[in-house]
């Protein structure tokens, strides 16, 4: 899941990695990549223009006609993507990796239940998010508007192809896309499948770009496109999002990573911390919202009963002495090292201590927490209240797992990403998160006195 | 207005114009730098958690406090001041930066008056954006929270210390200040100040620090700080908002530029449309929300008398040809050449061209605004309609003057700044742009199927 797609150096031009199928640009100065994707960009504002005035009847007509050239075109989208493969096999890429890249029939038909379903949402664009009519009676509104082009920066998932364009049209922008050069022949299928949809009825074809052609080099000119580009989502693991992160110029929203806590206290009830921790840990082990640090209190009586639970679930346990110490001799653990705090094991991994305090619990998780989601299980109210408070992440979870941290979860319909960052949107983020604001103000001749 | 303060290259560590009365470190090596301003965060981000606890009540006290001191150590910060300007006088500082820089008995009850303003603002934190109770039970609302750290970044201007600590305090913040080395002495008795007074009140006087006495240095490592520093706001002139945008990996929020247009298409009223110029243009000519160019469509005919008002308002017109050939032979004008499109005069200057249609119109504005105001003078509905639709700024105003697009005349109580970003906050922003958001979930034990 670290797959590093963008060197650090601004004066890096080198993908040489090129995919099967994929129009390679030969012998590109770092200036006639900086020209092509500026205008690549330009094109997208243009797009842009004509997307934020498509009302919502037409954006949906436009997901479901893409849905429905991704259904005619599955035959030459499995094929680019066999051939994405075959290349990702030769080049010796991870099983897990491999099957990220893999398209099949099925997932091809879930790409179109998620269209669907975005066309089923209700418009982000044209809320009114506040209004009033001043003293001086202007009528003042702010209404959420397309963001205008949206970038995606991500590594070699084609489904984030598809989801993302659908994502960035519902809400009335233009989106440019750099995928992993790994799914370069597949993403080169989908992009002119989005493309002639789009056209199909009636909407600009450059609403949906790529700038897979130009490699690194093209996402580093992109990264440093402000003005141009209204925002950029990376989307992928910890070293993609950093170095997206640390070297836009462009407004970036950060999503992702999630070493998730959740805390024992000792008036927690065992029945229910034993569903809780099950769920949390190994309904979907792979994704960001599932627990990865387990605290128990010193003085409370569940722990045998939970961690035979997930033992007997196939989890490992990293474990701290005095869990140890303190865990049924019938449950297996391996000594937690100072690293198992910081990890983010995404698979049927935990790490399990033992805290005297609430103050010693949020102190670790303050220490170790990326952010995401936090969970006390609790019957004390002042500790449910004092963990609200005091805990400075996207999610804080009192009674629940985990897992539902999660943007159909909560009710936003679609989900762009979680973010983990502070400004702009925090947690999961909806089709509105992918909007921005205007002020309309209207008056019969007021002047400020 | 464009004193840059920040070298853009990363290692610059030179800040050695030390301000009289500063303490300026000796000798520091970059890693020393770096440390020092990481440790400076940390302490941020401990005071932080306290402010983030403090209730309405208690940070009104804190601001309360805050003037109250600004008045009892007047004598003080008015020498220390005397210095700042005695310096740069020497420096050969230019008059209008010698005026920012100076501070007054009546600038510092100002500041006061600003603070009492600020107590008696609502608290942004706690305010719920939105809740729902979920079919399964999980109750869940989206809560206004602290941002935490905020830095700012800004020129010698001594004011926007207290003005900038204010904000931040009243929305429970740490706050971490870098002002010009121009305006170090007087910043550094405000900041003892600030200091002092959270302390008498029984709040972390770490909520408030300078990182001055590391100059540029410390700037530097400020903007790179992701992770220790929430939010950057950087507030002065082109090239300090420039830099900052351009180098920080810490999220920034956008503030300032604004080339602001009118236009008058054919149906607009001519005694609106010259109240409005002058009121526009005239009334506070400095500032970011003052016309700079006007639009007027070849068909109207009010362009003599608002050029005549202009004109007699002491406003220079930089006019293209079509424009010279219809203003009456009275009035003053110069020619406009293609930079007068994209200046921000902040003058009695103003640029004056004519169109054919609100096609062009619109053309023109996307071309050279810097996306902070527009206005449409206009009794025509569709023109209207179509202008709020397809212009792309911040505010988008209808017969009235562009001057509204201020925090305190759009009811937000207090401005932080005029983003022209889109993302977190687009125009005015108050002090609900200094919070971010928590989601908190409640159950009894829910778990995902």
């Amino acid at each position: 899941m670290t797959e590093a797609l963008i060197h650090t150096t601004a004066d890096n031009t080198g993908d040489t990695a090129a995919a099967p199928g994929a129009q390679q640009p030969v012998d590109l100065q770092p200036s006639d990549v900086e020209a092509a994707v500026h205008s690549i960009a330009d094109r997208s504002r243009r797009a842009a223009r004509r997307m934020a005035m498509a009302n919502r009847a037409w954006k949906d007509r436009a997901l479901r006609a893409v849905g429905a050239a991704l259904k005619a075109n599955t035959q030459a989208i499995l094929e680019a993507n066999a051939r994405d493969v075959a290349a990702g096999k030769a080049n010796g890429t991870s099983a897990a990796l491999l099957d990220r890249l893999t398209l099949t029939g099925a997932r091809i038909d879930g790409l179109v239940a998620a269209l669907e379903n975005l066309a089923n949402l209700p418009d982000p664009v044209g809320n009114v998010v506040r209004g009033q009519t001043l003293p001086n009676g202007l009528r003042l509104r702010q209404v959420n508007v397309p963001m205008g082009v949206v970038a995606a920066i991500y590594e070699a998932r084609p489904n984030v192809t598809v989801d993302i364009a659908g994502l960035a049209l519902k809400s009335g922008n233009a989106v440019i896309l750099r995928g992993g050069s790994a799914a370069e022949a597949t993403n080169s299928v989908l992009v002119r499948v989005l493309r002639e949809a789009l056209e199909s009825v009636g909407l600009p074809a450059d609403a949906v770009q790529t700038v897979d052609q130009y490699g690194r080099a093209g996402a580093n000119v992109l990264m440093r496109a402000r003005g141009r580009v209204d925002v950029l989502i990376p989307r992928g693991g910890r070293d993609l999002i950093q170095t997206v992160v640390t070297n836009s110029a462009v407004p970036v929203i950060e999503t992702g990573e999630g070493n998730v806590h959740i805390f024992i206290d000792e008036s927690a009830d065992e029945e229910m911390a034993v569903e809780i921790l099950l769920n949390a840990k190994t309904q979907r082990p792979s994704v960001c919202n599932t627990v990865e640090t387990l605290l128990v209190h010193s003085g409370s009586t569940v722990l045998p009963a939970v961690a035979a639970a997930l033992d007997k679930a196939g989890v490992r346990l990293h474990v701290d002495e005095r869990i140890r110490a303190a865990l049924p001799a019938a449950v297996d653990s391996v000594p937690a090292m100072d690293e198992d705090w910081a990890t983010e094991y995404m698979d049927l991994d935990l790490a399990v201590g033992m805290v005297d305090s609430m103050e010693e619990a949020i102190s670790h998780i303050r220490r170790w927490t990326t952010g995401h989601t936090e969970a006390i299980l609790t019957n004390n109210l002042s500790n449910a209240e004092r963990f609200i408070a005091e805990v400075d992440s996207a999610a804080v979870i009192v009674n629940a797992s985990t897992r539902f941290t999660d943007g159909g979860e909560l009710g936003l319909g679609a989900e762009v990403g979680i973010s983990t960052q502070k400004l702009h949107a925090r947690g999961p983020m909806g089709l509105t998160e992918l909007t921005t604001t205007k002020w309309i103000v209207q008056g019969e001749g007021q002047t400020r006195g």
